[in-house]
């Protein structure tokens, strides 16, 4: 599966990625309206919003982008009815070709996150079937309880050739408080980069490593020296946009192939109609916004790739 | 909740909680085979069976135990039916009057956390209405990402007088690799339990706070470290039984009240039956076996705390 994302982002020339993380308040009126008169104001009712949000916006999309991202958390806030919109998202993606990074950020420890592992990119038993019950091709992981938690995802990924993004150096104010700490001098993320290396190199692709890393886009000084210590682990970096990076903070992220990072945006894409600069398609086009976003992004980190040629 | 976690803890005189995480290798023939005939060998089928291997345990031993722990990778294996189980479980643990902490490890940032928070400990908001998707009473949550993954948990906490256990040095071999690292010649689960107990002290109940923490029964040395960092947060000790801890093991993760800590156990209990100890009760009757394993595990602990007064 990193064969194939390395492949689209050289064949889309988008090293981005669209988070599909769907709030409520993105979602336009009419859609909500359409979704609460079938289904009421109930569960049920928001993840059809949900569905038929994501729907027109991966349509106005896909064939621009290599891979999407949707947001565990938005769907499972509504219950059974928001998973199954997730499902039901992961799909859909699926069938446009799209890569499906599953952001979970699961992490838990052997049987457990074997468990994991094998209901989002593998396939789990039963009896004498087998059955891929989410079937994203990437999911993120959190490795604070080690390579106990990492070594199951790493299994399933060389069964099943699909990869992980593991948390190192995360986007928000306060990553620092602990992945920051020094540990004999050297940052805690620092540390964990290095395992991810190490995790990497049992796990290859044809250049890239199926095991990748979580590096946001707000820190680009770190990005810079993470870069240098995994330099086979691809790089998803949220943090594009809404929060405050830019396609000039972004170089150091990749190798000098032009590839090694792939970037997110969510609201800035997803909910762009509602920003001034997308202001004149009207929420009833909000996938246009979405469409002139994406681009607007791809251009400013291409822009940025070819200004430090 | 806390209050309600340390009065139960109190009338039962039973400082555990039964890990409800079954996996299908532990659920006896008869209840899959009935499952799988009714639903055949799908994700249905499976959760039909974890179902009703959860109900039988719960069913016989609701009236020895404060409080059970789900494990929801056991069920998100097994797809949207899978969580379908989940949900069923919690809601009929609920009606016994069981405490239920779901052991979920979430961990994101800002909007995202807040998603997880009211979908599993509050409720969420659709159009004029609100739902309580999971509705557990507990959660576990991964602090990797800092304050702003914990923060919104704790928001719903204070609105729905619901509760938090922060993983702070879990139970594994491998949790030493980023747990242990010496920050200014400190652990870094130090560091953590720190901020656990700044935390707990803006979520009080009557003695003891609405964010607690996990620690591992593995580590008793560190266990009695981090009590007295974090004298208000209840202490879930998982790593008893199975992975290696005993009663002797945990007095001191207790405080002096003899409160403090809640023990969990869960394929020690759940599936009792096949050590060679409970196989007298047969895997016909398996949850007679869960009973006497939970009956011995709370003499064991109790007896360790007697014996150290």
């Amino acid at each position: 599966m990193i064969n194939k994302l390395t492949a689209k982002i050289q064949k889309t020339q988008a090293p981005i990625v669209v988070g599909l993380d769907p709030m409520l308040n993105y979602i336009p009126k009419h859609i909500q309206e359409k979704a609460f008169k079938e289904y009421g104001e109930t569960l049920e009712g928001a993840a059809e919003a949900i569905w038929q949000f994501n729907k027109e916006i991966v349509d106005k999309t896909y064939d621009l982008i290599p891979a999407v991202k949707p947001q565990i958390a938005m769907y499972e806030q509504f219950g059974i009815p928001g998973i199954a919109a997730f499902k039901k998202t992961v799909d859909y993606c699926k069938e446009k070709d799209l890569i499906v990074i599953g952001d979970i950020k699961r992490g838990d420890i052997g049987s457990t996150s074997a468990a994991y592992a094998v209901g989002h990119i593998g396939k789990v038993q039963v009896g004498s079937s087998s059955y891929a019950a989410f079937d994203e091709d990437f999911a993120t992981i959190n490795p604070y309880m080690g390579s106990d938690s990492v070594k199951p995802f790493m299994e399933v990924c060389k069964e099943e050739k699909k990869g992980l993004f593991v948390l190192v150096k995360t986007s928000n104010p306060s990553s620092g408080e602990f992945q920051d700490q020094l540990v004999n001098g050297r940052p805690l993320y620092e540390l964990v980069g290095e395992k991810v290396a190490q995790w990497g190199e049992e796990c290859m692709g044809d250049t890239y490593s199926y095991v990748g890393a979580v590096v946001g886009a707000t820190y680009p000084e770190m990005g810079k020296i993470l870069r240098r210590i995994m330099p086979k682990a691809y790089i998803l970096v949220p943090g594009y946009g809404a929060q405050g990076g830019q396609g000039k903070d972004l170089v150091h992220f990749f190798n000098e192939d032009g590839l090694g990072a792939i970037v997110n945006s969510s609201r800035g894409i997803i909910a762009a109609y509602k920003q001034e600069k997308y202001a004149k398609f009207g929420e009833e086009n909000f996938a246009d916004a979405s469409r002139a976003a994406a681009e607007d992004m791809i251009a400013d980190i291409n822009g940025a790739l070819e200004a430090a040629k």
